[in-house]
């Protein structure tokens, strides 16, 4: 069938972008702490056309371990229409101190809007410096849609 | 509506082990490096019931992960059908060594056999310490139904 032949490099990059720019969308979000510990929680998340804007607590294991390795890795879609990406903290910005635009930005895209919610937040801007996708095993090949923060198509 | 309303422990337990016991199901593998760099990817899984059990090359960065720091947290389940799972490695056994019982469990479950593919692999089997289980916020309140290992219901 058409639908399972291997995408294309640019038919992936398509999916990958319908997928960060969904609404109501989580992700999975891996980062380690200084200790050797990995953790791992599903976050909703907001695409600015160059980051991937999360909002969690300040004082969530999330948080610390972002703030001070300065990258992650995350997962969008399901274990089987993979998206993967590494990325770097690009900016940290206390709730408080986020402008009206990014707050707004979050909210609409997220459908929750933290301002709203108890609890000291930070929103990180996660800048994607590797983006893998594929689905079954016939895309593993060409699944290096993104290095070094650039689109290789 | 009352399918949405909070789950007991004792259901999510259920689904829990439902979820464990499902065939050509993945979860997704947070490792850290000595490094310090998280790492993640959606790897399938069998269920003895008391480990998880993962088949992956020995030279991929989840099994040099798991291997030097023994432990590992684990997802099932979707973002908004959680189950997080922090895990200890309690055996790592190359392919070759494998007893049959395990490889042919393994093949059963995750409906793949590595005894077939190309590669050296490894079997992480997995313990799980702590386990919690939730949907939606209404029921973040009674997520942890597995703590030291035990289960809470």
């Amino acid at each position: 069938m058409l639908e399972r032949s291997p995408r294309t490099g640019l038919q992936r990059k398509t999916d990958v972008l319908a997928k960060l720019e969904a609404r109501r969308a989580d992700c999975w979000v891996a980062s380690a702490a200084p200790s050797g510990n990995a953790h791992l929680v599903p976050l909703t998340f907001a695409w600015d056309g160059e980051r991937i804007v999360l909002a969690t607590e300040q004082s969530s294991a999330t948080a610390r371990n972002i703030t001070a390795s300065k990258r992650s890795r995350l997962a969008l879609g399901g274990t089987r229409d993979v998206v993967m990406i590494d990325a770097t903290l690009h900016e940290a910005v206390d709730l408080e101190r986020a402008s009206p635009e990014l707050a707004d930005a979050y909210a609409q895209q997220a459908d929750w809007d933290p301002r709203a919610a108890r609890g000291q937040f930070v929103f990180l801007l996660l800048r994607p410096e590797r983006i893998q996708a594929w689905r079954e095993v016939d895309e593993i090949a060409g699944r290096t849609i993104m290095r070094a923060g650039a689109w290789l198509v």
